[in-house]
């Protein structure tokens, strides 16, 4: 029952948030909205995605990007890669940290990359070696451990599975991605309290969506738990892929105003961070998912 | 640190949702609102303002929508009187309880009612007084609770004394709103303690905006405190005066969500509450504030 003292954001905006964007995102803009974010202090970003483009066009300029951001000193720019292929790409622009992909759920795995959970971790083990060997950090993702679109309820234990497994292999921290929002604060608890069983706290994240309005209260509550990494988005970009309209990603401007109401420090500049939600989705033509960002604009212009 | 086993809602859409609606909305369309309301298992329905209509138009029709009630046994409809001339209109439609509104912060009362916190509640003996003789309990709100737009934080003693002048003028219950949602959980939590050093837990509600996105985690720690009964708009309606925009109210629908979550009961149908949430948005054409109502929506449309 102690808050940590300091919680670092990860960033997911340029790529979790821009990946669903129905139409293509500039070069030029998404490098535009990396760079703000890191003047706003944001510290760990994850910038671009090294996926097949026949798969995910959106993140097409994944080497455009990673080589295109002008590196600021103290920030991490990262990027997923699922496959020994994207890590090459990845490699090649010297990316500081990479990311790899799993779920909890069966039927998820099934349906999103037609293999079994084990067979998807399988998988993992030469990218992360090889990440290992050029001596480039790997996260690991753990999809769906509040619940899955298609099987419902998924078991804590099931999370706590699969994300020791990730972390035995090698992935240096997990993040735990409510990925459909409908997790509850106990149920978040219950979930973290069982992976924490065969990981150290400081090792987990905390990547929670905001689908059913839930986000903020399940991180006060795995907060409440020492969680002190959390993962969210600038404006809330990028929507509930299986709720059409639903929001996605927790906004970034939401969880900083949380966190230093509660005098958890973030070094992040939440004015400077709104208004980099501002500009974005006004960018993108897209509604401004962050109720902060939303009340800070409103009163500037009512100022 | 114990979850109250049940939670009462009282639901304030018809009335401090729709008071601030640019457009009248007409009698009809708040009598079905208030119907399905109470269909949806609501118990506790603040249905009407008996208040000038030079100052709230919206109001105007208070007398024909108490009167036009279709009630529902075990349900409550109540109505905000804020001065004895109210108070008489509302006693004539045979209204089951009254409200009066407070303020714990000087200069949004200085600012709204150009009196004293003192003096403004000096005004309301003879409305308590009045209802007390008539049979009808009173509720006394008390508003900036967390923090006012003129003046920022507000002490939490300052909130503990005025409410507590309120429950001993003869209000059952006190309800502390966040009335610019700038609230977070911590904060909540010490206001919540401070008050209740005066007044037993259970004659306490929260009416927490959702103007920073903060109302569910704020919610969530007051729920911890043992707080079980909260007030709620349908779909969110009414926005926050403040900031053109903005939110105002917490939506019903992810109140009832986080709390069944918990494992708590509240007797509440939150398809059926989801549903009269798009019915309404539908209805006066506003955005729907529920991310439940707009995920259940989504869900529904995509199936």
């Amino acid at each position: 029952m102690a808050f940590p003292e300091y919680v670092r954001l990860v960033e997911v905006g340029a790529r979790d948030g821009l990946q669903n964007e129905p139409n293509p995102v500039s070069t030029e803009t998404k490098l535009e909205l990396i760079d703000r974010l890191g003047a706003a202090g944001i510290s760990y970003i994850e910038a671009a995605s090294f996926v097949s483009p026949k798969w995910v066009p959106q993140m097409g300029d994944a080497r455009e990007v990673m080589t295109g951001i002008q590196r600021r000193p103290g920030i991490t720019y990262a990027a997923l890669t699922p496959n020994i292929k994207g890590l090459e790409g990845a490699l090649e622009t010297g990316v500081q940290e990479v990311a790899v992909f799993g779920a909890a759920s069966e039927s998820f795995t099934q349906k999103n990359i037609n293999c079994s959970i084990a067979e998807s971790l399988e998988r993992f083990a030469p990218v992360i070696e090889m990440a290992q060997k050029a001596g480039v950090p790997v996260r690991g993702y753990v999809s769906t451990v509040l619940g899955c679109p298609y099987e419902g309820e998924i078991a804590p234990q099931k999370v706590a599975e699969v994300s020791k497994t990730l972390f035995e292999m090698g992935c240096y921290e997990i993040s735990l991605g409510d990925t459909i929002g409908v997790g509850t604060p106990l149920k978040a608890k219950r979930m973290l309290e069982a992976v924490n069983r065969h990981i150290p706290m400081e090792k987990l994240a905390a990547h929670f969506h905001d689908t059913y309005g839930q986000a903020l209260a399940n991180l006060y509550a795995v907060l409440e738990e020492g969680i002190s990494v959390v993962d969210s988005s600038v404006a809330g970009l990028g929507g509930c892929p299986y709720a059409k309209g639903a929001s996605g990603n927790v906004a970034s401007e939401d969880v900083v105003y949380l966190l230093h109401g509660l005098g958890i420090k973030t070094n992040i500049n939440l004015q400077l961070l709104a208004e980099t939600g501002d500009w974005i989705t006004r960018s993108i033509n897209r509604p401004n998912r962050s109720k902060v960002g939303v009340a800070f604009m409103a009163g500037k212009a009512s100022s």
